[in-house]
């Protein structure tokens, strides 16, 4: 096995033991990349020279945390000190931000290896999209924004990278590339430095090949929880089965993905029952529209002032308010919002301990030009509730499919608990079996 | 009269005019800072060569808005790509971020003159404070955070600055110092660039000499309504006094000046009425602190992590987690304050136009080791409502006192309308008139 074939976690012990090097990692990572990336074109920045140094001085000091030597991918519109942040755009080729986001930062000091920037869509919102394709199936996207990221973890190019979702743009891409991947609580980790969209929902996240990769970076966040959360057992946990109030967009190998999780879950020993939000969780698709597009307006100014001619007509759109969003509908947005957030919480406790519902509506689609719809993924981003996306299998394209998993607000450590118990019942890999009607699809 | 004396909106007609070029304006402003600075001490970073050349080109463009030429001073914590943003923290002494934050890029691209830094609390949050002294009593200190932006408008050693609030760091200081300042919507303006330390509460905001001044730089945002919004008269205009749930923690100027504007308008033909607030806005400002405290942690956690030894110990507190907020009290404080902000909307319309209540507790407080108390702004930040502070007059120690008025969300246009109307009844200067008890501060 090569190095670049562990996981963040496996490599992590590995380094810990001293059985392993930060060198030897990176250049098995490099190699990786030099092999795959013409095909899959998932960076935007790579200085291989560069990482070999860092991986040397990583090597000579004690490890600063379990992250230490561990390679990160950023999505590109995450800003970086040492590398350039362009943002698919042209306003922002080859810029140097100067400093480190936050997100970047922690990591950093706790002695990841900062490997290079992923490709995104524009500004992680519109216009361009990545030049990123599936490695699965070459000829379908990826998914996005966090297009690269998501390839790049799914191909083993590297170990951990960061995502953000302001719709669907994390959990969406993990689903579509068959790998792990968080989205925290909204505010749970600083978003400063990662390009502004909305700020009511733009959420930094980050992918693993594991549950155990994606606690290692919760474990650096010190998200609430991380060192006290107990562990779960599958046998007896409550799993809310939501199809979601967009069931109707979902296609064959997402129901079949949804319908093999909660029969693999079932047959562990959980308790899987059919849940259905309360009506107003049917508007949140559309307030989080109304948000993403009426706070994108303020967001987008700056560019559109000074550089509009290099914006995608996506941007000049948003912000001269082109969508018609008034204050008062994005006042009722934020209110039905809050409403709903507190209702979500509310589910939780003796009833229930989790929600399972689907991460995308079936396999990535083809082509380049487009990266999936995200209606399954808006509503949660808006409740700005945890969501871990855990892969199923593969659908009739042989292309992947996952699920996620949801809980209340700054449960993350606790969700992440979970998705350490249902995730080797329910990532089994293969095809997943198919699903012949809707109710079959949704019975428990 | 010399240029610099002039406020933004008066320079602006002149250099429309063609009757006083950007050059004369910038070169009038630094010969009073040059005066005034080594009393004051309201700046960080300062290039006067820089700005006269940038004067220079600015006369030789076609104005691009009213803001053109005019001279802009920026709180040290919001990032200029051509200038250091420090944050009053030895972590980023002389750090240059390599790009303008949103507001200062629209305000540059509207033709405004970046003419320097302004001195601030470290990272607008606690810790070191500013060296900037209180133009009119310089013992006192100028409040905070946004103590050198509030300072320099307040002495004219430049037209128009930056400050931001996240518990009362813009309102109050342009109550303490004599000046005109909103705090917009939260949301309204892209709060990009400026250091976070809550994302639910940091609100970017700006200083002038009159409102006319503040509605320069709303219609340069394009804040919703800046072109609709329709003059209001103070005839007939249904204002709520409102003492807030902390009126106990007014002080003689304080009261006397909220019954000098409320007894000024009502002679203006205002209909002044007691509001009292439903008592669940008393909790407030309580759950404005546990935000702030609770948010603080993600925000400073890089810090914290890579440059321990260079912060004040309030910031190893907050990221320890030593104010013990647990998530918990911050779901309770969000969902308390997203059931206010509701409620608070649904008291305008037939019954009240305007809110008018306290800017801070009375005149600035004695020292430079203090900023005074934000008891005042905290439920307003919290509620994201727009506010425009507007002075009343002197106290008895000679220090400005000033009230503020507020809207419902997104009125920031319609609220500056409003502030236009009353601001020549209210700003009379000289000393407030003494009130003897809290009856009579507090009768309409």
């Amino acid at each position: 096995m090569e190095p670049y074939e562990l996981t963040a976690s496996e490599a992590s012990k590995l380094i810990a033991e001293r059985k392993l090097s930060c060198e030897e990692l990176v250049r098995s990572t490099l190699k990786r990349i030099e092999e795959r990336e013409p095909t899959i074109r998932a960076w935007t920045y790579l200085d291989p020279q560069r990482a070999i140094r860092q991986a040397r001085e990583l090597d000579k000091q004690p490890a600063k945390s379990p992250l230490h030597g561990l390679t990160f991918g950023v999505k590109d519109m995450i800003d970086t000190a040492d590398m350039p942040t362009s943002h698919n755009s042209p306003v922002y080729f080859e810029h140097r931000p100067g400093k480190d986001a936050a997100c970047v930062s922690v990591v950093r000091h706790s002695g990841a290896l900062i490997l290079g920037k992923t490709d995104t869509v524009e500004f992680a919102s519109g216009g361009r999209k990545a030049a990123t394709r599936n490695p699965w199936n070459l000829a379908h996207t990826p998914g996005g924004s966090s297009s690269g990221s998501g390839a790049a973890v799914a191909d083993r190019m590297v170990q951990l990278a960061f995502g953000t979702q302001t719709g669907g743009s994390h959990i969406r891409p993990a689903s579509f590339n068959g790998i792990y991947g968080i989205k925290p609580t909204h505010g749970a980790i600083s978003r400063e430095g990662a390009k502004m969209y909305s700020h009511t929902l733009d959420t930094v996240g980050w992918y693993g090949r594991s549950v155990a990769d994606l606690q290692l970076v919760a474990e650096a966040f010190r998200l609430v929880g991380h060192d006290t959360a107990a562990p779960v057992d599958v046998k007896g946990l409550k799993v809310g089965l939501c199809r979601s109030p967009v069931w109707r967009k979902s296609e064959p190998a997402g129901r079949a993905a949804l319908a093999a999780a909660a029969k693999r879950l079932e047959a562990a020993g959980a308790i899987v029952i059919e849940l259905e939000l309360p009506a107003p969780f049917g508007e949140l698709n559309a307030a989080q529209e109304t948000i993403m597009q009426g706070e994108g307006r303020a967001a987008f100014l700056p560019e559109y002032l000074a550089y509009r001619h290099l914006l995608h007509q996506d941007f000049v759109d948003k912000v001269e308010g082109a969508h018609g969003i008034t204050p008062e509908a994005l006042i009722a947005a934020y209110d039905l919002a809050a409403d709903c957030r507190r209702t979500f919480d509310g589910l939780f406790g003796k009833e229930l301990d989790v929600i399972l519902t689907p991460a995308a509506p079936g396999e990535a689609p083809e082509g380049l030009h487009t990266t999936g719809d995200w209606a399954f993924n808006a509503m949660w981003t808006l409740l700005h509730v945890p969501c871990v996306g855990i892969p199923v299998g593969l659908g009739s394209q042989g292309l992947p499919v996952g699920i996620q998993i949801v809980g209340p607000r700054f449960s993350d450590a606790a969700l992440l608990r979970i998705a350490d118990a249902c995730a080797p019942v329910i990532d089994l890999g293969g095809t997943i079996p198919h699903v012949e009607s809707e109710e079959e699809a949704v019975a428990a």
